[in-house]
């Protein structure tokens, strides 16, 4: 297993660039037109409309009753035959701050380049954790993790091949971990959820796709016995009220999700079109984010940023930019107009 | 140190009942009038008025300068000089959930009876806890745990006496953990955290006092080693964009938190003549709740849920039963019609 130094070291968690914080980036270009348009996440920029929340939602503390209907939504939406084999949580992050807790000291393997918090958690709790290339190295590991399909490349894991490698980590009393946080508007077989290999645990994002990011919900899909760990080290009332609420109804509107899976999938063609005209070479993505390569990625990242758009860089890929999609026309408009500006 | 055997077993976590579920209790009395009135929480009835949520704060994941903002916010409310002593969580349970990792596995003494998390999330991270009834026989465990005003009794301890306590255990490089879960409405100088005692841990809840529960926001308050530690535990945006855009608005409010006070004082004063007119005998209490003790105690519990008015029991104490406040007139209205017919 490749132990590669990163910046993922546990004392240094800081480290760790994130998409999303548009605070910092405003800060360094004070003079960049506003709005900014933030496109370095894969988050869905036409949410999902906030239903009304009703007053016991914010009130209350959040009831059995109110979890159960949300983990049965979740069921319906992404096929899972039993709810009890999902624990929701304040964010898919607060289950990789927990999942770590599942085994003593141990080693670990990490599908990379990818997300950084799956190393980061791992090893702030003792765990020795490698980074490897290829799927096959994953399987060396007791405990095996992948991004499907992998933020920032996009890659898509065939659904035999890790059913393949849950099936040799289960010989070896191992756990197989797929995120699948950028799933949603892939084909639906896509997905391990709906027929889950023996030791493996599947995590479903909520605010990615239904662009919800702030609401903070998220998903882990385990066997019993994971799942029931999982639900006593969030604790009880872990999901707010309205997330509750919000889930619950946006789970369960297939007519949205279909709608924002055609947009998206235009939108897809539009981007990589403006991307390809300004030299970018798109070397990968998801319907909700591209990344692109180019020898002037640092360059088109300022030039982006002093005209207000923010996108997604990767300190140790400096060829590569990663986009999310633009919302409005407007943004379109703009996003087009900077990147005319890089030719 | 008294290791009494209590239902808070590690593997028995859902032997603690807590209130508020109005689910379980309605469905095991299907005819009793509607709305089911729930004063089986210390939760103020009357909540802040939820402000306006930008969509911003749905939609986004959190930045670090609304964090920034709202533990401002919280170290003005709270007195406390640096707001980098403070660490904000989806609730408090959120803290108590992940405080238990900040030692390896030592002895934790809580001054019971009291809020039964405690004890049961130190175990099940594998401390040996015990609970002990007085102040001094907290002193000889590594982590000392108390609750101020301590829920459900309402006693209130001596603010030098803790600071003693810290003291003691500093020495011995041991932790005060005080949960000032429902302090908010007394007087400012019984909380610590403007005046944080060395090697000491402050939790402040949110949803109680500003009756929103179902935010989910709590905060710890303690020294820079410790709130890094659990801000590394919880991991980024743990807090939901909108809880940090409620708690940032409702912490700075001071004149509503001043007629919360005044309000809730009178109301002490009404409830406690219904319950001694009912033959309840007043023996403890915060302005959120009343702790009453009566021989009649399951009867009169019975009673008021056959009229649809859910109160908290306490298994291990017979004779006790909490009392929160109700909101509206209706709610005393019915709460003194039902009282009336126990008697």
């Amino acid at each position: 297993m490749d132990d590669r130094a990163t910046s993922m070291r546990a004392d240094e968690p800081e480290a760790i660039l994130h998409g999303g914080d548009l605070a910092a980036i405003s800060r360094r270009h004070p003079d960049a037109p506003r709005p900014w348009i933030d496109l370095s996440t894969g988050i869905n920029p036409i949410p999902y409309p906030v239903p009304t929340i009703p007053l016991a939602s914010w009130a209350r503390l959040p009831g059995k009753s109110e979890d159960d209907a949300l983990r049965a939504a979740a069921a319906a939406r992404y096929g899972v035959a039993e709810p009890d084999m999902i624990v929701a949580a304040p964010g898919t992050q607060a289950l990789l701050q927990i999942l770590p807790r599942l085994r003593p000291p141990t080693t670990v393997a990490v599908l990379a380049p990818t997300y950084e918090e799956h190393a980061l958690c791992w090893r702030r709790c003792g765990h020795r954790v490698g980074l490897v290339d290829d799927l096959d190295a994953l399987a060396g590991a007791d405990v095996a993790i992948v991004v499907n399909p992998n933020n920032p490349t996009g890659r898509l894991l065939p659904r035999d091949a890790l059913v393949s490698l849950a099936a040799q980590l289960r010989r070896r009393d191992g756990l197989l971990i797929v995120d699948e946080a950028f799933i949603d508007l892939d084909p639906a077989d896509a997905s391990l959820a709906a027929d889950l290999p023996p030791a493996t645990i599947v995590l479903r994002s909520f605010g990615k796709v239904y662009g919800l990011a702030g609401v903070r919900l998220g998903f882990a899909i385990g066997p019993d016995d994971i799942v029931r760990r999982l639900r006593d080290e969030l604790g009880p009332w872990a999901v707010s009220g309205p997330a509750l609420t919000i889930g619950t109804t946006a789970l369960a509107d297939a007519a949205w999700l279909e709608q924002t899976r055609a947009r998206m999938a235009n939108d897809c063609l539009r981007i990589d079109e403006l991307l390809s005209k300004a030299g970018c070479a798109i070397i990968g993505g998801t319907p909700l984010f591209r990344l692109v390569t180019s020898p002037h990625a640092p360059d088109i990242a300022e030039l982006l940023a002093r005209h207000g758009i923010h996108v997604r860089r990767f300190p140790a890929q400096r060829d590569w930019l990663r986009f999310g999609l633009p919302g409005h026309e407007s943004g379109w408009q703009r996003l087009a107009r900077a990147l005319d500006s890089a030719r």
